[in-house]
């Protein structure tokens, strides 16, 4: 299987259908003059995993779609290429603030990710992975993630995780590495989350609940830059329905790791 | 005075200091190659203040500066036109991530805020306002804010200020706040996500601790959307070395500021 070349029609794939979003030459978004732009952005989603879909099985008819719109009631067959598609990650941000948001395609094959394309519409960075060849984005190979000390490290956590329900004793954890850590930031979109710890800008990420599609796509770059992506909590298990996910870099992923299952 | 020849030469003179730490004919920041990149993020920020601080004295001779990096140990003389500069907002992101930090100006006469630029360098984004003419993202008119009920408001909230020290009973509050709006984000450069205030991007924004030069000019942007920027505290007040802050659109505003002043 030519894993560079599916890549390349994944790109070409999201680029059409972040244009069919957002019109870069003139800076605008096609829900910024709707008045009902939480219907609307529902109506978008479908749309672009329509889309996607379409141009997947129209290029690979055996290849098997599994997206955050539903329609994927049926199991993964095996020994069948799947792509993980989330066609607007981060509905809030697009819906609220017109940026921050990513198309997200992540391929599989026996178990294992072998191509990650993640588009920020807005920013215009295309995040891309395959097994093997490294990470880029907009085409610059991304560094391996050097080893960064907790202290120093930038962690994507939202301020949720400390007030909601939680497993007993996880909020003081949390709050511990919260206070240790650098600093946190918080952007509202898991793919792109992951996506910078590839690329450097955050060295952790935690989210209480993810679906498949949400990391499929970053979980192959984050791999190729050596860091990790994993449960949070030992017992949970990536890509079944909802799960906890921590990614970060080796060190920083490590000690989270430890420190919440203690 | 001419506030709106006087916010073009603002506009002028990041532009150039901008350009001086970010090409972005190769997308690439002055600090990417380098290892020391702690101490030379210092060093960048004193050089835009001095750079800015020249090319201001140079265009209004007598014009007064208050900036970040030091040398405003005398109290700013009455009667006088006020440049408040902060040369690189958001350090950590600009030597940690390349992006999300912004060089900002607020320009105040007589107590009052006349004109704020805000410029987030890797963006391109250019937040401008001159008081009485209205707020600009890029030459684009900000519209004013309408009313956001606080069930649906994004707050621009650190994890940070559920976990540090704090006045008694505050966390429990701002708990609360966390846990009744739609959803929390964290940037790390208090100017930007002031100015997303103005843009509607973020409808309120808590920070525990600012000094003048963080907000001097995105006040002014969000004062023309018709939004809030006060201290979050009674008792606090605006312009001293340090205080609390409290901006967002007025329905946000008032929400937030009697949860935590009850």
């Amino acid at each position: 299987m030519d894993w560079t070349a599916i890549k390349d029609r994944a790109i070409s794939f999201i680029s059409e259908a972040a244009h069919r979003l957002y019109d870069p030459a003139i800076r605008k978004l096609d829900i910024e003059t709707k008045e009902d732009a939480d219907d609307l952005v529902t109506e978008n989603d479908f749309a672009v995993q329509r889309f996607l879909t379409k141009k997947i099985k129209e290029a690979f008819p055996g290849h098997f779609v599994v997206g955050e719109e539903g329609e994927h009631e049926e199991r993964i067959p095996e020994h069948t290429v799947t792509w993980f598609i989330d066609p607007i990650d981060g509905t809030t941000n697009y819906v609220h603030q017109y940026m921050n948001f990513a198309i997200s395609i992540g391929i599989y094959f026996e178990g294992e990710g072998k191509v990650g394309v993640i588009y920020d519409v807005i920013a215009d960075e295309m995040f891309t992975a395959v097994k093997g060849e490294g990470a880029y984005l907009n085409g610059k190979k991304l560094l391996p993630r050097r080893k960064v000390n907790f202290s120093q490290a930038i962690i994507g956590f939202n301020a949720r995780w400390l007030v909601g329900r939680a497993r007993p004793g996880t909020k003081e954890v949390f709050a511990g590495i919260v206070r240790d850590v650098r600093a946190t930031r918080s952007y509202g979109s898991a793919s792109l989350e992951l996506a910078y710890i590839a690329a450097g800008r955050l060295d952790a990420y935690v989210n209480m609940r993810l679906s498949p599609w949400d990391y499929a796509g970053a979980a192959v770059l984050i791999a190729e830059t050596g860091a990790e992506c994993t449960p949070l909590f030992r017992g949970d298990q990536l890509f079944m329905e909802s799960c906890t996910v921590l990614a970060g870099e080796k060190h920083v992923h490590e000690e989270i790791l430890n420190r919440c299952n203690e």
